[in-house]
């Protein structure tokens, strides 16, 4: 998507540590007419007919997912994130390592807004490790619905998380795949 | 707002320690055709003609916010939440205690973020001891922005933030005021 790769050359912070920062339109200051556009490519992108419910984990999901659920007029579900919780009979949880605070987090959702009938779009901002996003399949799998596809904004395909959820057989759609990220050279380099 | 309050009634849950669960529509799962009939809401309440960004805080409040700006065409900024964090030259930062962790967090927002000339709408889903809403006030004041009013979907007027946050002169709007929650008599009494 031409759109989103002018957007992160011209947006886009590199940190020393090679992160991509992505701030100033979509994790902390949100652009909503470009967040709309994103949604827009997502709706093209993937067979909608037939998906019931959205789901993304918080927090920075959270702006994506919803603008794809309204488009759609569908509801959407946001998994939370706990350091320390009971983990009680009517969540569905799993442990997720997040990539940027190499921390352990429970990733809990409600039974009651999961159901075995449903046709979910999983929708996230960055695949890398692919951590949050096993999470999310593994809640699935858990509440037994189905995943029709898996949209996600930006995939840094130099990282393990794409190729170990695609193998698992999914189908996964990024709007922008990112293969280098180097902050020496101030390069992000597009697959 | 009727609506609302029917919602509420329907599927708002009461826990023990009397806390108001709304989770099946705006916390966790999100309606969002009901979310678009709120923000709706909220612009016809305020003027905002001069509105030219959304302010709320992570997680909840980003869903009703994203609504709003979207609907206006124009941007939002979440702040974020922090327990340990270095505080740098660049970030806007205050500290809350949260009504429901009992924790005190850093609330930041990047100076890139809001700009003196800003006239800003600030829109949370709770309003309760009005610790979330503070820091974002207190966050104003440092940016030299305008705060043009405050929306906030469910205002508790039994605990002390709404009283607190009118004296200092603000605009505050809220869709339904809560002035009794009370597990042991099943009731949520609407002011």
């Amino acid at each position: 998507m031409q759109l989103l790769k002018d957007k992160i050359k011209n947006e886009g912070v590199i940190t020393e540590d090679n992160i991509l920062m992505v701030d100033g339109f979509l994790n902390h200051k949100i652009d909503t007419n470009f967040i709309n556009q994103l949604a827009d490519e997502f709706i093209a992108q993937f067979d909608t007919t037939n998906i019931n419910k959205i789901l993304t984990i918080e927090t920075s999901g959270i702006v994506i997912a919803y603008a794809v659920a309204s488009k759609l007029g569908v509801p959407f579900v946001f998994a939370k994130k706990s350091l320390n919780v009971n983990i009680t009979n009517d969540l569905y949880s799993t442990k997720i390592v997040s990539h940027t605070h190499f921390r352990e987090f429970d990733v809990l959702v409600s039974k009651k807004c999961i159901d075995p009938c449903d046709n979910v779009l999983i929708i996230d901002d960055f695949l890398a490790n692919g951590s949050a996003l096993q999470g999310l399949l593994n809640i699935c799998k858990q509440a037994k619905c189905n995943v029709n596809g898996i949209g996600i904004v930006i995939e840094k395909t130099f990282l393990a998380g794409s190729e170990l959820i695609r193998e698992q057989g999914y189908d996964v759609k990024s709007l922008v795949k990112i293969e280098e990220i180097n902050y020496a050279k101030n390069l992000i380099k597009f697959a």
